[in-house]
């Protein structure tokens, strides 16, 4: 009767992309241990502007690697159907493309407004589809925005209304900047769920306030069914080192696993490919278990 | 209709049990700003060997000065019914005597086994009612223990039970060593109400593996009214710096609050305080909100 959770791992991408660039070489280490925890899902890259964010400026040459896993769904964020074709003519199979819900954060991250933003999941979903790409909608900023405070929840259901009127595969909510807490995130997903129907719904979250985990698990018991999580929990501030991050993978896995959860990463894989993830980048990562590891294995 | 929640502030007992000790003056800088945070409970000290804990050497010195925050209600921790007594002499008028699930934890710290722990509750009830004192019991390694693995339900019923039949004012659980998760926390809590009853309970949470706030989260949400945290999450381990420790104040309330609960504590003060405690510990803290606390203030 255990319920199963899917857990996508993000550190190639979100928990990537504003560390300094790495070379492939790094990018493909981190892939190979992140491979190896199980997980079935992999946002692997961004197909976006080079100069905006030089991290992902790879991102074709990493996607001509991963045949090497052919176990794995490998995803790629895109922002525009411009990024969208170059996504698929790298070979990915499935595209997700990031809707903001609040106009200052959607204007300084693409340079559109989020009305503006929503108009191309149409054309988005016709150049996928058109290939047998899947496509999920992300919207960001679902909680609050970091220029305009809480997001009204309506902004969000329609974004979830034109993403299931055009179509789409999927569809996911994001804490971008990591100020949601489980009370609202089980309070948004009712008010979801109505709209998007079957459509599969995922979560994203980060740990900036240390609520991360207590939302993911209050999304997975409001239907939440995919988890995004990055593993070491890469994907901190550069001005606040060790501070923020993605929730981290094996923090999850624990979590869920040992509340009776099912999935498919394994915990000590996942906690040494968080080994290295903080080799990769140099720095410390914000990963509980990688911390208390050593503890676990000697039984304290 | 928002519900209210409790927390009891432990920095000065728990938080500092495994620093190196303190001058007391630092203690009533840390209390002057735990005070300051509008908190109703706080856990002062422990009365218990010297020798054994030497951070906790100046209880009598420390309880000597609470009288200066008259609305606070202030426990200290005792291991014996001799503890009890030194603390109720040194003015204290609340008593948490802690009981330790595992017999293998429970000789290690006390040098008793859980059921010759468990005898000696009625004693302490007696000696503190006597001076009208209220009692809680606490279970220690209510989840796990570091010895033996997973502690046996029955086992922290059983201790419950004898509470309540002895006729303690409080019952709490702790998780000790950080391990417990949600799934886990709600399940006892369950198994739980029936044997204490109408007796107030209170959880106790370390964020060792991350998952520390979730289980607050689920604590509460299975009838939980107290919760005990550390500003800055004070309470790491010395050979982890920064890893581990109880569940920070600070990140709690603001969990608790955005997610609809009230608190006496406020959030800025409890962060100012957290400030104050990585300063008379002189080593960084885990809290989230300690280091997000700027950006939070600039929007972000």
């Amino acid at each position: 009767m255990s319920e199963h959770v899917d857990i996508r791992e993000v550190s190639l991408r979100d928990g990537l992309q504003i560390e300094k660039p790495i070379p492939l070489s790094a990018k493909l280490e981190l892939l190979g241990a992140v491979a190896a925890t199980g997980v079935r899902e992999v946002e692997a890259t961004a197909f976006v502007s080079p100069s905006k964010v030089p991290s992902m400026a790879d991102a074709a040459e990493l996607a001509a690697e991963l045949y090497n896993y052919p176990d794995i769904e490998f995803s790629a964020l895109v922002a525009s159907p411009n990024g969208a074709k170059r996504a698929i003519a790298a070979g990915l199979r499935a595209i997700e493309y990031v809707v903001a819900a609040d106009d200052s954060f959607s204007t300084a991250n693409v340079g559109r407004t989020s009305a503006e933003a929503i108009a191309l999941i149409g054309d988005i979903v016709t150049i996928a589809h058109d290939s047998d790409v899947t496509v999920e909608v992300i919207v960001a900023t679902a909680w609050d925005s970091p220029f305009q405070g809480p997001t009204p929840p309506q902004r969000v259901l329609d974004i979830a209304a034109a993403a299931r009127d055009q179509g789409v595969d999927r569809f996911s909510i994001a804490d971008t900047i990591g100020t949601a807490t489980p009370g609202r995130v089980t309070s948004l997903i009712a008010r979801l769920r109505p709209v998007i129907g079957d459509l599969p719904l995922g979560g994203h979250f980060h740990n900036t306030r240390g609520a991360g985990l207590a939302s993911a698990y209050a999304a997975v018991n409001s239907g939440v069914t995919r988890l995004d999580a990055s593993v070491g929990g890469l994907g901190g501030c550069p001005f606040a080192p060790g501070a923020t991050g993605n929730i981290a993978t094996e923090d999850l896995v624990y979590l869920l696993t040992d509340s009776g959860f099912n999935v498919d990463v394994d915990l000590q894989a996942a906690i040494a490919a968080a080994g290295v993830a903080k080799s990769v980048v140099g720095h410390d990562l914000p990963s509980a278990m990688l911390r208390a590891g050593d503890r676990i294995r000697n039984g304290a």
